[in-house]
């Protein structure tokens, strides 16, 4: 489980990323025309493991899920949303950020897996300011420090209270002798392009920094007294709606994203589409995706009728909320391994769909949706393992599990006692751009980095079925095995893998897969990431005399001072 | 000292960075023409630490500190050499990496330090062919596994034996359960561009990949029996040569590195125009750099007659030898403050000098050296600052330590009691091009990301002297303070800074010094090195029972399966 000394609160069995607003403990979504407004407004006492408070607006993973809730609800549920506010509920404190408490009590898995998931949310407030035309201003109405301050960061507007309490402040190092564990280093430098010096002057002070020196070094976009600063957030968000390019206006109340249809047993879980078998002892869990039974919808009035149902959306759905399970609940699991089953044509079929579609509202948000579930799926720490058999249907969006993967196999020819055809993978235009890395480079352009050539090979091939033989000349796949070495093969290979060390893996995995460039979200999830990673457990941080096991007991923190 | 269980061998007070080939014990340098020919046949009895034996041509740092001075030798004594041939002394194996008894027993300090310096050694060598017109043929007669592959991936072709033995490998993951320490992983698939699949499958074999698959995926150039292995080596250090845009053919043998003029003692270490204080109490080590006394020689002739003893040659050796030193024997140490001395006239006449001679050979030997020496400083982990005080000559490429600083304050007008005129900062050239950092901006555009106009703004200010208000204006320093606050603030700064915890320092001035993009050279200092270090610091790796400790004593290592 998640916690090493702490049991989840209320007796749970495992922490559920599924969530809705009539459900929320932690925010409040309000929406009142264009404009939407997030309040931040921690329950204390309902923190998502026992033992400890979340006092000051302080989070841990359950307001965050809540959080990423919210944001993806705004995007498909919430069309005519240009603008979201988000703000405090508490007076004086904005967010205090992670709760301490909870991190010094965590496992260095939970702390790790916590910090990736609020990373991707904060990550999504990005995209859909970028992608869906929903701008995010944040009012820091009092402290904004640590992970609080990290919140602000990853919107489009912080306005502050001039009020000489109101401060920005990441106050990490100091005080905990941990890194800012959302970005928050990357951020001021690279997206706020603080001046470096002054970064390290900002994040190495406890008490932050307010007013007009928050403005002059870029900290904060504006600053309001508390008599204006309502006028000013209206105003601010009146000018971000006027020049949004969000243009879902005529579709009333989106698409209603219903409670996803699962069921959990020992052996897995079980979706609509996606099914999950995990088998512990061999510390591998199998997802399978099963295609379509129908042709997509004639139009958009039929995918609006089809809503959360339309396969691309249910079917992201379904793996994201697997994968996330997974991370976060199953960290004995050492390997995923993805397959499929169905018809590619319907699948091919549901991806020229969207592509027809592009320009629609819905669509959109379904495409960025699926790229940020592949981009999740990049950036998880388990091994990525694609088989493509008989009767599997890896085509266009599906195809990228196979180009996500840390090795594909595809079987050449049938399987002894099979009768379903020879497996084939079909290219679409999903393949080559809509889902792009987080590094900003499709997954094929970052496979055939060494030959330009190779790309034009694989794009003149769309819409061909293509055997293993062909898969493999083309680059497609790292090997195709025929019906008399496949189950060695394959059964070799994964007892090796899930052999060596875990640590290793990751670490190989997080370099290996990144090919070529870095943009300011992949250096959050390489440089920052690893260092963070790295000091987390660290004997300064978490040893019996480590800061963050000293803070708020009255006791100094020790430290071994030799530096690394 | 740097080892944590281990003496120095030979009863050594510390390491050393300075050698000469006559010193070598693992290396000969042999010159013919325009090819030289660096061959590795490592003295397994001369470690540098006790307790192990360097077998089968694998090393420790004092093999790499050889490496590196043969690397700089070449480029500064051998200016007719166009090619360097990297080759093994040792019959079927050609290096076996960094030695595991040696890391097994090396603190986590040593450790990544070795590997920093490791890094920077095959970077040089890529600087080397990049901007000298060096080129580097790597001949593998046989095992090149780990850091010996990582070795022949900093060259530029890599000729391997097809022998039915001689294989490339990168076998750290499976047989130690660490990550190749030296750029490995990143080089394979972004150097190289092997496919990421095809790298995973790499990176997870012991036994490596010989003959023809070794050149389809890439990890070699070319493959020859032994029977024409040396006339394809011969044949291919011609082409190279041919084509080679070095131009030093006329200067027969360059300029002598003569040994280094130190004395150390327990203070610190003076050179001649670097002198280091180390106040272990307060664990700062200020190193003062002093202006020369005289204008730089008239001509290119004069230069050659100063040698070794040419102001930015001899400053750029001794600051890199004092940055190393300190790095490697006093890991106590949290702070270093560079401070100058003397008149900036004339390190600024000196820059002129360079800028004015920049296509001559041993002027572009010399300003890519200052470019490496300020490179080392930027990763290196200790908190960087610079005080800008009366006497002071931060000029030119003295002032790259003002912007290389986390932090540089700079006093306003003059001191009580001192008589000096008030400190000024001046631009050159220098600034703005032949220093880039390892991401590829130089530091002042990696400064000034927020707004181009800032850089045009100092750009205009060339050859002026900026007193500590025009300096904070052009927002070339962090803090101008007068003589009523320098005491207190820099006092408070230091004694605060120098409380924090080193690891979240370390973690936190790896991420803000490194503005903007990244490249390969970075990735390798940023994504890769951070993992690496997370791992080497976890159980499964160097615990009791991890793979380091338990490898070659016949017991399997036992890993906790936790996925982080």
């Amino acid at each position: 489980m998640a916690g090493e000394d702490r049991a989840l609160a209320n007796g749970a069995a495992r922490i559920d990323f599924q969530t809705d607003p009539s459900r929320y403990r932690h925010w409040k979504l309000h929406v009142d025309g264009a404009v939407a407004t997030l309040t931040m407004d921690v329950d204390e006492n309902a923190g998502l493991f026992e033992g400890y408070q979340l006092k000051l607006n302080s989070y841990d993973l359950g307001v965050d899920i809540e959080l990423a809730d919210a944001v993806q609800r705004l995007r498909f549920e919430h069309p005519r949303v240009k603008v979201v506010v988000v703000r405090s509920g508490k007076n004086r404190v904005f967010c205090s950020g992670a709760n301490i408490r909870m991190l010094a009590g965590a496992s260095h898995a939970h702390k790790v897996n916590f910090c990736k998931f609020t990373n991707e949310t904060r990550n999504g407030i990005e995209d859909a300011s970028a992608n869906s035309g929903q701008a995010y201003i944040c009012v820091v109405n009092g402290t904004a420090a640590g992970g609080g301050y990290e919140l602000a960061l990853a919107t489009d507007h912080i306005i502050m209270a001039d009020d000489g309490a109101a401060a920005v402040a990441l106050p990490e190092v100091p005080l905990l002798a941990v890194l800012p564990g959302t970005g928050g280093l990357t951020r001021v430098v690279d997206k706020r392009k603080v001046r470096r010096d002054r970064a390290d002057y900002f994040c190495t002070i406890e008490e932050g920094i307010k007013g007009k020196r928050a403005v002059q070094w870029r900290l904060v976009d504006e600053i309001a007294p508390n008599s204006r600063l309502e006028a000013r957030v209206a105003e601010r968000a009146r000018a971000l709606a006027a020049t949004s390019r969000r243009n879902g206006d005529g579709d009333g109340n989106g698409v209603a994203l219903t409670p996803l249809t699962r069921s959990f047993d020992d052996g897995g879980v079980r979706y609509g589409f996606v099914n999950v078998e995990i088998d512990r002892g061999q510390r591998i869990a199998t997802l399978t995706i099963t295609a379509p039974e129908a042709p997509p919808p004639a139009d958009i009035a039929g995918l609006a009728a089809q809503g959360a149902g339309f396969w691309p959306l249910q079917v992201a759905r379904e793996l994201d909320d697997a994968i996330l399970h997974l991370r976060i609940n199953e960290p004995g699991i050492a390997m995923l391994v993805f397959k499929s089953h169905g018809d590619g044509a319907t699948v091919m079929a549901h991806d020229d769909f969207l592509e027809a579609n592009g320009d629609h509202w819905l669509v959109n948000e379904i495409r960025h949706f699926w790229k940020r579930v592949l981009k999740r799926i990049d950036v998880t720490s388990r091994t990525l393992v694609t088989l493509v058999e008989p009767g599997s249907c890896f085509a266009g969006t599906l195809a990228e599990l196979v180009f996500a993967a840390d090795r594909a196999y595809m079987l050449i020819g049938s399987r002894d006692g099979d009768n379903r055809p020879p497996p084939a993978i079909a290219l679409t235009a999903a393949n080559f751009g809509p889902y792009p890395m987080s590094h900003g480079l499709t997954r094929l352009e970052s496979r055939f980095q060494a030959d330009a050539a190779q790309l034009d090979g694989a794009r003149d091939k769309i819409g061909e079925a293509l055997d293993a033989e062909a898969a493999e000349e083309l680059g497609l796949v790292t090997f195709a095995l025929d019906d008399i070495d496949w189950d060695d093969e394959v059964r070799v290979f994964f007892e090796e893998r899930t052999s060596f060390s875990p640590d290793a893996l990751t670490g190989m995995e997080a370099n290996l897969r990144f090919v070529g460039p870095e943009t300011m979200e992949s250096k959050i999830f390489a440089r920052l990431t690893a260092w963070q990673n790295w000091i987390f457990q660290r004997p300064n941080a978490v040893g019996e005399t480590g800061a963050l096991r000293r803070y708020g007991t009255g006791e100094r923190a020790q430290f071994d001072m030799t530096r690394v």
